[in-house]
């Protein structure tokens, strides 16, 4: 179990890189254009997690690389851009009004500039990756924005009531671990790191990936919505799965439709169903998995702050 | 003056060409996903014009390249799905329901579905341009692409009672220009064409573009609504300017806002006051433009193309 204090030491390895990281991102979206400009922004410039970015150092570091060549640093400042765009184009499709504690673009400034503004970050994206100087990297990660497309579409055409836990495993996968997994294999593949330690970090980022979001699913249904930064159970009210409610569904006795009760009365039906602690060993098991991938990895502290992301992976509360 | 069989002529030496760049584009959308593959599909295998394959190949013979090979086909494909995605998003921006004579992505399938396909077909689009295996090309189109964003967003953010001639200029610039003249700059670039060729084949597909987009606003108001396949002044309904109208604004005895007139009264008002006639002369102007940048590059087949697909973009009837 990892607390924020404890993350942030796990990042000391790459701190000077991520700052660095920020200052591209501020650069990144230079525009004579308004609204286009400050709305891109507006959520590039909350301050995230920068989880991606992480990753991506840190793989770089843990496959034998410089942590701190420019090169690498443009293609993690790519990577948080990748997903800035993916979040903006996702709360227009949600119809999402709050992220981090803030209006969502669609909420600020109308579904068609936010559809802009996701373009503009895609490309303005993709123009780092490019300068990132590594060509085979733009083809990967061009198929893994296509397949996290392909990922929305599924969670899109499948109602709620219809979805299994398969098919929520198959959403995630190719949307949230999907771009993970790709954030690890670059870093390892832009500094040159063998084939063995870039499919391993790969394999890491993937199971990474999937605990992430099976245990942010979890806090959407029963975090603090002060420290989540939008209302609990938001996601629920929109229809997005989580896997505790594939299990609650699955439990005798259960309501026909768990989603439209009302927060407070899910949350203590997925409690005593013990739905919510099903999903946490679900998250559990995937770090694991991701754990035991970094075993084929020479020992490094950026290995061990892998790990260590491994436990936050599936034990944060925001 | 030019009709659609002197255009056909214009292109023979490129059809062989363009009917792989065909083959390349129906093999580029798979997907195990529906209806993703099928929306995006829908958009970009119904028959276009291919004017931006076509920029491309001839541009890239103009340059002295071989309009063969398979890296400039596979450039050439993308060229047409990075349209084709921005073709899915602006019709969701502006509402449109027809476009070539079928129903769009919005209309048929939702604009949470077509604003995914956009995506999906991006990706797709940056996919084939890293096949093409140039990475100079890949920086240079998610700069174009950024530029576009910024040309819709001026238009979306300016109403058209306060849009003047220049603002409509920069716009097409953005839009449409930098896109045809990204196609003849990068056809000449991937085939190693003289830095001198490349910069006089951007001028040329820059004036181009003009020209084409100021003749397409022309259609709109005064052309064949069965040869466009969308109705007669849909554009000017959805609050599209055109060169026209800002003309006819200026004129004397204009109504206050004539987009709100019935189509047949607006088109006379534009016939009596000239209108039409000096969006046709801008026309005219620009494409002399592109005709007189040609005249650095040597004369080959590919260059009289052009000069012909110059006449196309200011004299077509759709």
């Amino acid at each position: 179990m990892v607390n924020a204090v404890e993350l942030r030491q796990s990042l000391s390895p790459v701190r000077g890189g991520l700052a660095r990281v920020s200052e591209l991102l501020a650069g990144a979206l230079g525009s004579d254009v308004s609204p286009l400009a400050e709305a891109s922004a507006h959520l590039t410039l909350l301050s995230g997690k920068m989880i991606r970015p992480a990753l991506c150092l840190l793989s770089a570091g843990a496959a034998g690389g410089d942590v701190s060549a420019e090169s690498l640093l443009l293609l993690a400042a790519a990577l948080e851009l990748l997903h800035t765009a993916t979040l903006i184009h996702d709360d227009i499709i949600d119809g999402s009004a709050l992220r981090r504690g803030r209006p969502t673009v669609n909420a600020r400034w109308g579904d068609r500039a936010a559809l802009l503004a996701g373009d503009f970050v895609f490309a303005k994206a993709f123009r780092l990756v490019c300068a990132a100087g590594d060509g085979r990297l733009t083809a990967d990660l061009a198929s893994v924005v296509a397949g996290m497309c392909e990922g929305e579409a599924i969670q899109m055409q499948t109602s709620p009531a219809h979805r299994d836990e398969a098919t929520y495993l198959d959403i995630i996968r190719r949307k949230t671990a999907g771009l993970m997994s790709a954030c690890c294999r670059c870093g390892a593949v832009l500094v040159h790191g063998s084939a063995e330690d870039a499919a391993a970090l790969s394999r890491f980022g993937l199971a990474f990936g999937l605990a992430y979001q099976i245990t942010d699913d979890n806090l959407d249904l029963a975090g603090d919505s002060a420290a989540l930064g939008k209302p609990v159970a938001s996601d629920v009210a929109s229809g997005a799965p989580s896997l505790a409610l594939f299990h609650l569904a699955a439990s005798p006795g259960a309501p026909p439709d768990p989603s439209a009760l009302p927060s407070g009365q899910l949350l203590d039906l997925l409690r005593s169903a013990g739905s919510l602690d099903y999903a946490t060993r679900a998250a559990r098991r995937h770090a694991d998995d991701a754990k035991a991938a970094l075993e084929l990895l020479s020992p490094s502290r950026y290995r061990e702050a892998l790990s260590a992301l491994a436990d936050f992976g599936c034990c944060r509360d925001r």
